[in-house]
């Protein structure tokens, strides 16, 4: 693969940021990759582990010369960093974004942008629960969608080279608008988590089952939630607190259906429960058909884990 | 390892019984292992993959002799294929079960069995969402708990043997009184597992995100509950209708706190949100230490699946 930006700038070095960094050295896509972090301690990681080509006191620093600057800072504080890096971006440079809400963040960076600079949203479908400058690796984006959602008017060439970036970091790129963006990850990523913080809270406030059984005992059910629940807090309050409107309504529609099923279980509606759970299976058979998961028995785990 | 159980016998041939199997052959834990499921394509199955050294034709017929008889069918079935072999069971023999409750199998296979034959319930803390006799294999249980609910008077020589077939398995074993074991596992398991049956169920039912976004963007969130949603309807439908009390407490705590975080979503109650999901990441850090999954960046599941 060649160099398709000689310079990107990287704002804010978690767990996406630094994934990115290592696939495109792995794949040389990049010219020379500046980077700036908030927290002085994570500038000293990034620098102690070699995340960046050279790290930078500021974000404005970072953002000079740069012909693709990436927003990869929790969503709630995206609109403050694109008014602290606007005076010193390059005309004709790129900025992109890596938040998991794409409505909140057009309205909140874009205003601040000059005009003669390209705003082409975007968001990675990929993560793990780690967050930090040493959580990243190369690999994290390989055979994962990347959705861009670029306002209406973008510069189709600005989009296609963003577009070829996250093919080079090992992505499949789709485009979307932003509210049908908002509702789908409200359904597949928002909800989910709240829901699985939920429970793990619950087993935390019970006080008749300890601590020590429910994590030793932690069954299949349980520990996959416990997983989704230890992602990084910041992130995900900014999450729930901008895509507010689409998570409440699936989370609406969530209570209704499980107040349906508990109602089932509490008359002894077993034929209702029968084909609720017949008719779940066919979507898991989807998504292993889609791909996006192995059907190995252990769950690709490994067997400690099945 | 050396024989246990000169003969065993496995009624009902779904993934715990199968893996049972092969993990006693493993071990050489049993003589002969006789197994019977009352659907003659599951019998047939048996026979082609050489499940069981002897694939029976009745219950009756498999527990004829046998010192330990393994009741592996949905919760719901369990006090009726009592009844069918009390009359076949050899006297001193052990029945136990692999159910994923207990109060209620006591309750119902308890009355059915003759005085001189021991009841030992147990509960196998393992499974995938795969089922079915071509589901099994040996290592499924290896390093996962096995708790034993032995009633109040059980032979304590039935049940250290019966502990030291599960360790042969690859268990670790507990004892655990009945009502405790079911708020337990309603908590790390029975719950969860409704929750993510209901999450899966709303996608299904969303008209504006098609099917096809929901399984191709299935992020880590949705894709981990599509997988706890497609286990066996029939065994959960049991599992409900048989821990009905446990799991409506457990479920009613639990929409109590998703509508205090859906509060905090709808009032823009930031601190809260991080409040609350910082310290749920407490409690994934207590299991990993307790060894029930790995802190691998992608899981352990590998590229794909991070």
């Amino acid at each position: 693969m060649s160099v398709i930006y000689d310079r990107v700038a990287l704002i804010g070095l978690g767990l996406i940021a630094s994934s990115m960094f290592w696939a495109m050295k792995r794949g040389g896509l990049a010219g020379e990759v500046t980077g700036y972090a908030r927290s002085e301690a994570t500038r000293a990681t990034a620098r102690r582990i070699g995340l960046c080509d050279r790290v930078c006191e500021s974000a404005a620093e970072a953002v000079e010369g740069a012909d693709l600057v990436v927003l990869a800072v929790p969503v709630g504080v995206m609109g403050a960093v694109a008014a602290d890096i606007a005076a010193a971006l390059k005309p004709g440079a790129t900025v992109t974004d890596v938040g998991s809400v794409k409505r909140d963040v057009i309205k909140s960076v874009g205003p601040h942008l000059p005009p003669e600079v390209h705003f082409v949203p975007g968001h990675p479908l990929a993560g793990t629960e780690h967050s930090g400058p040493e959580s990243g690796f190369a690999e994290l984006f390989d055979n994962r969608w990347c959705l861009l959602v670029p306002p209406p008017g973008s510069d189709p060439v600005a989009i296609a080279r963003l577009k070829a970036l996250w093919e080079g970091l090992g992505s499949n790129v789709e485009e979307m608008d932003p509210d049908h963006h908002d509702l789908v990850l409200a359904v597949t990523s928002h909800a989910p988590h709240l829901i699985a913080y939920t429970m793990v809270g619950v087993a935390d406030d019970l006080r008749r089952v300890t601590d020590t059984e429910v994590i030793k005992y932690s069954a299949a059910g349980f520990r996959d939630f416990t997983r989704i629940a230890a992602s990084d807090p910041t992130m995900w309050r900014d999450v729930f607190l901008t895509n507010r409107d689409a998570t409440l309504e699936i989370l609406g529609r969530f209570t209704e259906e499980l107040f349906a099923l508990q109602r089932a279980i509490r008359t002894g509606d077993g034929a209702h429960l029968h084909e609720y759970f017949t008719r779940t299976r066919a979507i898991r058979r989807g998504i292993i058909e889609a791909g996006q998961d192995t059907d190995a028995p252990d769950f690709g785990r490994g067997q400690k884990s099945s």
